[in-house]
């Protein structure tokens, strides 16, 4: 058997992307990366900001979005706009082939309109499908794909998703599908270095963490409640045949200070 | 020698944008036209609206807009995420596998910041280059790349381009370095069936017409102000190698209620 390709799925989220220079300093890191590889990016504050401007009420139940008729103008406009497009603009600046998608081009990321007796979301949107083949062509064409978080619901309609979850989904599809030429691996970065033994205590890192060992510390209350869906979804990629999850802080993209995930 | 592959690039402006159902039947039309095929929009009055009710002031200047800071960033967040993600979308829900694209993404269409002693035009780009083998192997994929009018400057900004130029760029770009596989046909679809003999009589439709003709209707004063751009740059076309150049009405894609514009 042929050796196998490293495909990597990097996930951003709001602390790099609200911040000029962290995003600056990530992209230069992340030109140094070895490709091909996959960015996916979350949201930020901007759209928060915006609507505020705008006057539409941001409606949250449980830390999350309720994404009505006016939200999902503002997510598409700012998720596949500005920051998507500047992003791509910044990595080509890079002299890195990015190219800007979001769910609905060439139906990349499909999903499913959230049902919930309790509430109704809005046009939030559960990933269903992932168009891995057309993914592969764009890598065999040596583009970078840089995917927002806007996915393409079952009726035609823009959805709003949690950006952990689409590059979960991603990495899956490409493990599943592509098991025999990608080694796939999956790299949260967030605020901190990885999950703390003691969130306190800055040097309580945790290097690696079986799901045994994350369902005990999810009990105990150790894992913060936003942490805990990032580490489900990353669980979920383990099992889902992706090679290799970390979760760590986006300023060590390229070295080993990170929390490694394992079944 | 094998026969040409025809290429129609087709470009839409406000008229169809802002109006809904004349946008659905549109793209009833389009989804009917052989492919391969591109798609250009403009913006339409959707970027306006939404700097009015950010307080944002609209300057023009001869009927272009010029574009601050703040209008870049409208014109990014409108053209490129809201109209390029529902078009793509509803082109997607017609079965056909729309790739929605600013010239930003893979580098497809660059451009140079707009100099001029007079006024200055803020984040306006002049099309420099169009990466042609990129889109080449988009529609090797079967991919209907869809592009916004958003370009990427020589300094790695986002620069706002006339659409009626970025379409007569495409297709000169795909008909010279595709000379020997694509027989490139380009679409102007706007307000009127043609170029009007009378504009104040609908049935005095022009229905060929020549860069003599047309240079001295211009001098008569018969070709409206709007109109001499873009007929301007469909004879740039036909001089740079497209095989034909069309004006129309949207609803009359697929017949052949146009003006023919030749050398």
């Amino acid at each position: 058997m042929s050796e196998k390709q490293i495909l990597n799925i990097v996930k951003i989220g709001g602390n790099v992307i609200d911040n000029p220079e962290a995003l600056e300093s990530f992209l230069d890191k992340l030109s140094k990366m070895p490709r091909p590889f996959i960015l996916v990016h979350g949201g930020g504050a901007l759209a928060t900001k915006l609507s505020q401007k705008l006057g539409v009420e941001v409606k949250m139940v449980e830390g999350r979005r309720v994404t009505d008729t006016q939200m999902i103008k503002i997510a598409t406009m700012v998720y596949a706009g500005l920051i998507n497009k500047k992003i791509t603009a910044l990595l080509q600046r890079r002299k890195l082939n990015a190219i800007g998608l979001s769910g609905a081009d060439a139906a990349c990321i499909t999903s499913k309109k959230r049902e919930d007796k309790n509430i109704d979301w809005g046009y939030v949107g559960d990933v269903t499908s992932v168009n891995a083949s057309f993914i592969e062509s764009l890598l065999n064409i040596y583009a970078i794909p840089v995917f927002c978080a806007i996915t393409y619901g079952e009726k035609g309609e823009l959805l709003n998703t949690n950006a952990d979850t689409v590059a979960s989904a991603l990495a899956k599809a490409m493990a599943q599908i592509y098991r025999e030429k990608y080694e796939v691996r999956l790299i949260y970065c967030f605020e901190k270095e990885g999950v703390m033994e003691n969130p306190e205590d800055t040097t309580s890192l945790i290097k690696k963490l079986d799901k045994k060992s994350f369902l005990s510390l999810k009990q105990k209350g150790t894992v913060a409640k936003g942490m805990t869906p990032k580490l489900e979804n990353a669980f979920a990629a383990l099992e889902g045949g992706v090679a290799q999850v970390v979760v760590k802080q986006a300023d060590n993209l390229l070295n080993d200070i990170q929390t490694l995930l394992t079944l």
